[in-house]
């Protein structure tokens, strides 16, 4: 699928983000990248995106990430997300990149660094794992 | 601080939670409850709550458990979380309960438990880390 | 299983473990309590309980509340254990309580609570994953 | 600090690790590779590297990193660890490399990966935070 494809399955699957606030920028094999446009809405006090934004960030680009290799698949799940905030984000853009360090027929497990726009530091790193759903196992 | 207090500084801050999905239950010594109202835009593909809104959930008790000791401060972050997803959650009200482990000067560490409302067994659990700002080591 | 069957089924799959550093104190349901028997060894500078020590204590703490369930199943793997160290251990014993928090056909989660002997506050706090074989599920 | 120093400091702090079961191959900016040694020792039910000792691989490695940038600490301390175990490991040694991403005046958070030697898939995957003792902040 290609990085348009992914969006718009994304939009038609997740009402809950029908403002764009997500862009497919990139996918390759085993890799996404996925911006969050910057929007007052994702702030928290003191001025810097919030938690929650970038841990949905986080998963979106993991997700992302693993139906590029499988296909459209609504129903894979998360099941396991560990994430450090690490630098106070800019008032821009947030950059994931996801990198999918196994695909397995049961488990997918990536690992997800976020950068504000034009910054080299992260602001995030998270890992994520997500359960395939058994009916892709014998397909 | 009261629960009521809590909920009303947490909206106060935070002008994405202002459809008030994040009912602040109880508070006590290291430990804080709170709801997440059922509503379909947390919904995901498969009509479970999604992810995010669970780790919503989990930032947020930890959040009013820590405030709850040591008072109003919006700029504590969060540093670390990580969440086991166990279980589909039920098309009802999610209920944490965030019990502190640890409330040091410098990082406050506890545990959420999250449950679909009415049920015993646990739709995730989460365990979180905050840092807690430095004027407050000398206060 | 009993806490006597478990202990000697660790010893005799676990060559590593044959200077008996781990008791099983008690199992039951969805639980286990395996206490870290105090030894120089497990020092590390500054004289207390090395991290790596408490990491293994959580492993098979779970590892003990698994097989309790699923019974005597050498191939169970750890695929995530997640750690918090919370506190600076007394040159004690350790001791930890392990809760399954779910326990399904393919995966078994669970939270390790880990004390010094005689205190109340935990040392440290786990989350652990575990892979149960494919040839179960069938069984 | 060059590896050959980093590896004598170990060795000469931790008493556990005076069989050199560690090799510190290599240290540059905000990396480290630390490398494992096969032994029979390490191996677990199956055959294969035990979890613990990439637990303490992953966490040594870590350490490693820390120092080279921080100079001999030995009262850093880790605070959080998160590891995904991904592949059954070959029976060979196991190369882990430690990169931070940051180094702040309290707070060092890295990621490890882990390879049996030879491959390019890694078998574990790890987070790691280190505190970094209050005295060297006034330093």
């Amino acid at each position: 699928m290609s990085a348009e494809e992914l969006e718009a399955f994304l939009y038609s699957h997740f009402p809950d983000m029908k403002n764009p606030s997500f862009r497919v920028e990139k996918v390759d094999e085993h890799f996404a990248q996925v911006r969050l446009l910057y929007h007052d809405r994702h702030l928290r006090p003191g001025g810097t995106i919030s938690g929650p934004s970038l841990m949905t960030l986080a998963d979106t680009a993991m997700y992302i990430a693993v139906l590029a290799m499988i296909g459209p698949v609504a129903l894979a799940v998360t099941t396991n997300l560990n994430i450090n905030f690490l630098r106070k984000p800019a008032q821009a853009d947030v950059i994931a990149q996801a990198r999918l360090l196994k695909l397995g027929k049961r488990l997918a497990v990536g690992e997800v660094s976020m950068y504000s726009d034009g910054s080299a530091e992260p602001v995030a790193h998270a890992t994520v794992t997500y359960s395939i759903p058994a009916n892709l196992e014998t397909a």
